[in-house]
């Protein structure tokens, strides 16, 4: 493989959603496009950040797009997953130990449009590339090119109809065929908030069907006694109660909830991956593991990551990645990972899937398209009009 | 307080050393420059980033400035600490928790610039002014504008008189009046740097006049036993033995080794210190930290850093900022922190102190220049010639 060229773009996501810790009005990500030369042609891959983050424009023409066009080599590997270990180590070429965030998502949105560009140059979906290189998993419930798929939405609006709004937003999705539905908490009063989840539990019909997502909100003693009325709930999952690095405050929730937890979409990191798992005593088998590969150096430190996880006692199915961009669909359907988040705001590049993929009965059904199927999904490859 | 405008350029500073782990050739800084006004007139503060971790001038652009020069109001304070802590909650707007790199310095060099500024402003050196509002270490054996001084060195040359020139530059970093000198293991050969170790003690003649950084290279079986042949020597202390973030090998080296161990330049934000403390085994009087707080959110989350510590047993005798530059000269004679670093590499921006500022038998005495002293520092304030 040879690069040839790249590209990249800031696109703004402006939004009038927040959560219970920041605004998303000045939200920004970058789109990527990476030309390379393979023994069978010329590919196009394509790259777009995670959500949360902020694009990341200057860190890649500041460092990582430099060092990967100033390879002129040829890079190759027995597989895919040998290739883009090499890969990794030009981006990483002069970067210290530690220090795990902006960066990771630089070479995330990089790497991950090379496994688009490898997958087309092969003629694979991208899922059924990772399942004949990286392996799916041993013990899926769910054949290669299918995985678990459920909606997320939930933020808060100003409007005065939150709870109702939010209740059609969680009928809509379960109808649409997700398997359970997703919303923040934390950001209001636990009066609010208790009547949000009430309104979701009621449209769903079961309160199994719906996660609540806390971003960090419940650190501290008032935290404690919030989580644990939570609780009672029955919810699916209990998502970041505290700060993603207070690893004995995750440690108590685990001690103290019967609720799943859910983590670890900023985690960035191999290293801070091992921390987590090391001291935040989450339980496997029950808690959720949703490290976003975009953001963390990409699939090759994810593969990492799973190994860490998987010697920890872990299974490929307690991981789930946040955000619900249409790579992560593809490593969940060919890694044989627990399912897949897509956002339910309608339109935006995290929301829905890409046309060729079904979504029936909480199951999406990847299609055959080469790559990772950006192409296919509009409201996300327009925004690439200037980059093609 | 107003902000009146913010500057900024990225400064090559190209060099030909390297350590265990990386080539410091491509690497660069952020100088910045924030004229505020007070109602003693308009100061300009200038900052200037820490070493290793390449400057951000995309992300200061793209987020950080603009949040600073968008403060249309004034930012009041009853001390300088308390309206710091405003400026950093706006820098922080809509930035989620986590993923402490890169951004950390983006702030971390605006935040000590403003810091500058602020300092000029009420006419006091910036030790003066962190003395009054932040206070001195209760058990510092120095006064306040005084700190413990030592110069660091010893990278690795593809010269072959290396070992040499290192007895060569220990002994010119003593004679300078510098209290002990380090030198970089690690990125050899356990031979060649047990002849370089031999070669530094011999010029110094005494083995507790020499640290060592290790820049992470001793991870895994075959470092605990590197490491267990250094901790014979009687070095001053073994810095960043393993990786920053490897908190159960950092454990291990605690256990095992008599040798001070000094680490945390590259734990970049309390939640990552707390971990650091509450894990890492580190032991209170006998270990160093290094948090550079240029890198790691500014002074304002330094300060925090240092209260999280002190709850653990920490003194701030214990700190000893990473890097060499004049902020962290301040910082340690303002706080009564353990010492300062500076590079002996002559010439650079992190290269010895301000003109104003003696060195003699181990302790740098600072002057009376408002602000850091960047203007009395010819080798750092020519840096900062196309932005005043």
């Amino acid at each position: 493989m040879r690069i040839i060229s790249v590209d990249e773009r800031t696109i703004p996501l402006g939004s009038k959603t927040k959560n219970a810790a920041i605004s998303f009005q000045a939200m920004t990500a970058s789109a990527v496009v990476i030309e390379i030369e393979t023994s069978r042609g010329r590919f196009k891959g394509l790259g777009f950040s995670s959500y949360g983050r902020y694009g990341h424009g200057g860190l890649l023409r500041e460092r990582f797009i430099p060092r990967l066009t100033n390879i002129t080599d040829k890079i190759s590997g027995e597989t895919s997953v040998q290739l883009m270990a090499q890969v990794w180590d030009v981006l990483m070429t002069d970067e210290k130990e530690g220090g795990h965030g902006e960066r990771s998502g630089a070479v995330g949105v990089l790497e991950t449009a090379l496994w688009d560009a490898l997958a087309k140059s092969e003629d694979l979906p991208l899922w059924a590339l990772l399942e004949r290189d990286a392996g799916h998993s041993d013990d899926s419930q769910l054949p290669p090119g299918k995985t678990a798929i459920y909606a997320s939405g939930g933020h808060y609006r100003s409007s005065s109809s939150d709870a109702a709004e939010l209740a059609d937003e969680a009928k809509r999705g379960l109808e649409a065929g997700y398997g359970w539905f997703k919303l923040k908490v934390g950001g209001a009063s636990q009066f609010i908030d208790l009547s949000r989840i009430e309104s979701a539990v009621k449209a769903a019909g079961d309160s199994s069907l719906i996660a609540v997502d806390a971003n960090c909100a419940y650190g501290g003693e008032n935290g404690t006694a919030q989580l644990i009325e939570l609780d009672q709930i029955g919810l699916r999952w209990i998502e970041e109660p505290v700060n993603p690095l207070d690893y004995p405050g995750l440690a108590d929730c685990c001690q103290s909830l019967k609720t799943p937890i859910a983590t670890g979409e900023n985690i960035f990191s191999q290293a801070d991956s091992k921390n987590l798992l090391h001291y935040g005593e989450l339980r496997p088998g029950l808690d959720n593991l949703q490290m976003d590969f975009v953001l963390a150096y990409g699939l090759t430190e994810y593969l990492r990551i799973i190994k860490d996880a998987e010697a920890f006692g872990w299974s490929r199915r307690d991981f789930l990645p946040h955000a619900g961009h249409q790579v992560a669909l593809h490593a969940a359907a060919g890694l044989g990972l627990g399912g897949h988040e897509t956002a339910v705001v309608p339109g935006g590049p995290f929301s829905s899937v890409s046309d060729d993929t079904t979504v029936e009965n909480g199951i999406a059904n990847l299609g055959d398209t080469p790559g990772t199927g950006i192409e296919n999904k509009p409201t996300l490859f327009k925004l690439f009009a200037n980059l093609l």
